[in-house]
């Protein structure tokens, strides 16, 4: 940490902070500038409680130096994490992976379509939520554990794997008993009570970046996670609030590229939720690639103009097959490969 | 809703969108301008589904009417929503409260000694948590059903009646039993899980807005408490995120006259978290106060620099008794009481 | 200036970057952690460039600790600056002043009506565009040096003082020759050439903060103002963008306060740009006055329905009335007067 | 328009309002739903004015229908603008431009040896800064006229095609004489003085888009420069603020195919501006070209570390000369030809 001292704060301010320094634990560097003097603080305790410096007398500022997440660093862990889901490697120079499938389980007919629609075109798991976190309460909820058992269906029909959400602690075990990935939407990116339990299960755990939140706090939500012992975290960009009115979230692709320099963690993308427009899922797509992403979220209805949500977002799966072969060649460019 | 059809859409288009208006139930009225159609969509169905006709083909817009929330809506209800806590009357055009205390109960010592400072000074609340949503998993996670019982016991001391925050559905029970008052905190206001539970709940819920939630959204997360029963819920401005690295956030004065419009149920401000920076709690404590709050929680701490956390935004009972005797004159300009 | 080095820096990368420092014209003064090694740069050079050694081998950031303005800074001058225009006051402990009129100068019967009326609820300032900055450029762009002319005959008849926004260079003459006060609006905020124009005149300066600007870069366009011998500059908060859609802009009170500590400058706020919505205007400025503001500045006119443009944020001369004999108590509790 | 009247809107203030409506030059279209009513409004009428209906009685929202921007517009013009700069074609479905240069011309020497650099790697222009807007007063404001013969000597040197930044109306006869392309910088993008000077040059504009102007202000102001009859305008993205802090902007990529379906107009994309960090440049120059952009504008120096500006974010010329071969295979894969 770096204390940054008043213009003018007297000797026996800078005394007393130097002292309170030392009295939590940590070694105290002076550095007498031209304006004002700056105390480096030097130690292994939490940097945390040294923020609170601020509120001494003649303290300005109070700038940490480390970042806050340990586990999660690419600097405590140089080679890239690979998840593994069966067969399908998520993470790492050439593995890419596609996800796919409706946003809501609506019916068993319309989920086990879906599913073969995109399994036929190169999908590798299957996205369907069976609890759905809405923004109104008087819109589709979800089916739950019927919807969970539709997926398991599903999967056992076409061999995909599933991804689904876990929106609070009491469904941990009924997700985890038919996921194959469990997913941590947006919203409950700092739920931390639903963290710790995933941190404590042995599935590999898809987490959503918030709407609104920084890189490091993506990062400090997974270190939740894998501070619990779970190392298999896949980290998800899908979009910020940004004033931007033309799309309903503002897809942040520059995370891919700098949570490659800050973590060891797979990035894949959600260019449906990122968007929240269907005509802008196939070139964010490729660019999304084309930027390092791990691999992709689409969301696939059959009938977008009926489907229960997330009906703007989602591609018919004639538009998914285009989308597929479409991806191919950025694929190449950026030698990744679908396996 | 209105239905905006592109420049050029066809009269195929046109009538195959209208029919599939009447399909899912609405009258449909066309209007033919100059340069576009537009088809008005009339009906008392759930209106979110007709925003996926944004994906049949002719289409350029969707455009809801109507606001999404209902019990909450100003328009339903034209008085004033007066939660009561005890003697303590919480909205309505002349009560003020004010909810003062540590931001964590850390120590019997430390909260009975916060307790007895801000009782002194005219809080009628203790806030303080006991479950800690912190953004590092290193950092202090609250002293959880033992903080629960040291609130009770300040409680009993000071006659003080409590708020204190629930973060996970397990935990319902337990705060329940020692709150006056259940916080849902800004990073769960869209718990959905978490407000359905609330909302079958005998107790009074304060309810803080997202930090990037827009006052729909709140509206829309209190009518996930209101449609279950529970119609004591308070609104709580916290600061949202912007660009600005001045403040931790944004604290967002326009909500408290805007929400007074589009709902009857009080709103309170917190300063403390709403700006990061103790230097700015008291003015702003004042404009919150002008502009019509309802409220004010604030952040108290006898040792700010040594808090376990948000010691940068915690006032000394020193200070607060300060803050209590500044706002005065503003209260009386406001009409407003601390009763 | 603070250089941290990357975790396993090696001792020559730390070498070089302190070599480059001392070449630049700095002392270095490196403290040694226990993960990573940080070097203070101290010097009273332009630290502007020092922030280029990211680029170097082993370099992770570079924090500047001091704030780039100077002349702006309260640490420079503690007294606060109060503009002079006629017998107006504008910053200071106890003046308030209040600045009312149209939007834009349409004709001279609308101008003089709205003068009449403003002046006759005790507003000091006659505000009024005769150059306006439009979106569209179809829009009302103003009627220029006629409607220069028509705000000094409003000026002859009410004896009220003229605010009235430059836009270009190139009329910088003309509006001098009208004007009491000239506006740089937001959107000019950073116009630099503008504002060295504005420097080297002999009038108040109203600066506009730009609505996404951070107050650093406010004071540093002021800055440039004071910098070339103009130190009549008057701050202007007017709403900052946001994801927020309930209203045009977010009016951030924080910045009042926030900017008292920065800099000794006036600031006053414009609620009718601020908000976009007339029924926020009384709200949020009385919750203004009570945040610390030296003055307001606010949109009149006679008929708003058919206002060329800014209507929807524009009261008629009753509402103002209401508005001026509203704020009253709060001026009295906040110690203001306008004289 | 769409007008939607308030819930419980009298009979008379729904009259009123249409005549109003009609008083403006439109038909009304009354829809009577079952909440409320809804007047749609039909004309060719200028609508911005239709927006101060707001203010009247009964009025609860107003909601445009047709986009402001006319020649700009998509639907207008269905065929992609190509704006030919000598022998180089921006826009279109193959072509692509590569822009690259210092930040700004700080010597003859230095900017002759990048422009060879670059030109060597293939790039068509060369980008630099005689004029350049400084957030700091006391930082290097640029060698004006002089830098522009620098400019013009490394264009007969190399054959690059020089584009540099206009700031001021005062000096468009200058930058016109020596530019190839003049550059309407981020901060001067509602600079409408300055638009209107440049839209009766005859001369290709790069107008980059403001940190926080939506995609819809962006083509205002393209539609200021249109409509005096310059058709040669290039938008350029280069990043938006947020609230995220690992990048200084955040590159906007999603702007990229939502212009193209709005507009016929060319967009390339900066992506050393838009991230403000070197290491983020590569990836997000192959994501842009993935996204559909027409170009990329790139920083390069020398010494970027002796940079007077900007040399955070540039790169030099070995590594530009990476990138230029990095990029092929996106190239390759988007269809698109470096000529």
């Amino acid at each position: 940490m770096i204390i940054v001292m008043k213009k003018g704060a007297s000797k026996k301010e800078i005394e007393k902070v130097s002292k309170h320094i030392e009295k939590l634990g940590y070694q105290t560097h002076p550095i007498v500038g031209v304006e004002r003097t700056v105390i480096g603080a030097v130690g292994d305790k939490d940097k945390e409680r040294l923020k609170a410096l601020i509120t001494m007398a003649g303290v300005e500022n109070v700038m940490p130096v480390l970042q806050p997440y340990k586990i999660a660093s690419r600097s405590v862990k140089k080679h890239d994490t690979v998840v593994q889901v069966g067969k399908i490697k998520i993470g790492g120079k050439k593995n890419f992976a596609v996800m796919a499938g409706p946003c809501a389980v609506e019916t068993k007919d319309q989920t086990l379509k879906i599913a073969e629609k995109v399994k036929a075109e190169g999908a590798q798991l299957l996205r369907g939520g069976a609890f759905k976190p809405r923004t109104s309460p008087y819109s589709f909820q979800g089916l739950e554990e019927k919807g969970l058992k539709i997926l398991a269906e599903a999967r056992k029909k076409t061999g995909l794997k599933i991804v689904t959400e876990l929106m609070s602690v009491e469904h941990a075990k009924v997700v985890a008993k038919y996921a194959d990935v469990i997913q941590i939407g947006a919203r409950n990116m700092q739920n931390f009570s639903l963290l710790k339990v995933v941190g404590e299960l042995n599935k590999p755990i898809l987490l959503k970046r918030g709407h609104a939140a920084t890189l490091e706090e993506l990062l400090m939500s997974a270190e939740y996670i894998l501070s619990r012992g779970n190392y298999n975290v896949i980290l998800c960009e899908r979009g910020i609030r940004t004033f931007e009115k033309a799309y309903r979230n503002t897809l942040d692709l520059n995370a891919i590229p700098a949570l490659k320099q800050m973590t060891h963690l797979p990035v894949i993308v959600d260019p449906s939720h990122g968007t929240g427009r269907k005509d802008l899922i196939l070139p964010m797509a490729k660019a999304a690639i084309a930027a390092g992403a791990d691999g992709l979220m689409i969301e696939v209805h059959t009938h977008p103009e009926e489907a229960y949500s997330d009906g703007p977002q989602s591609l018919t799966p004639k538009e998914f097959a285009h989308l597929m072969n479409e991806i191919k060649p950025f694929l190449q460019a950026a030698g990744k490969e679908i396996i």
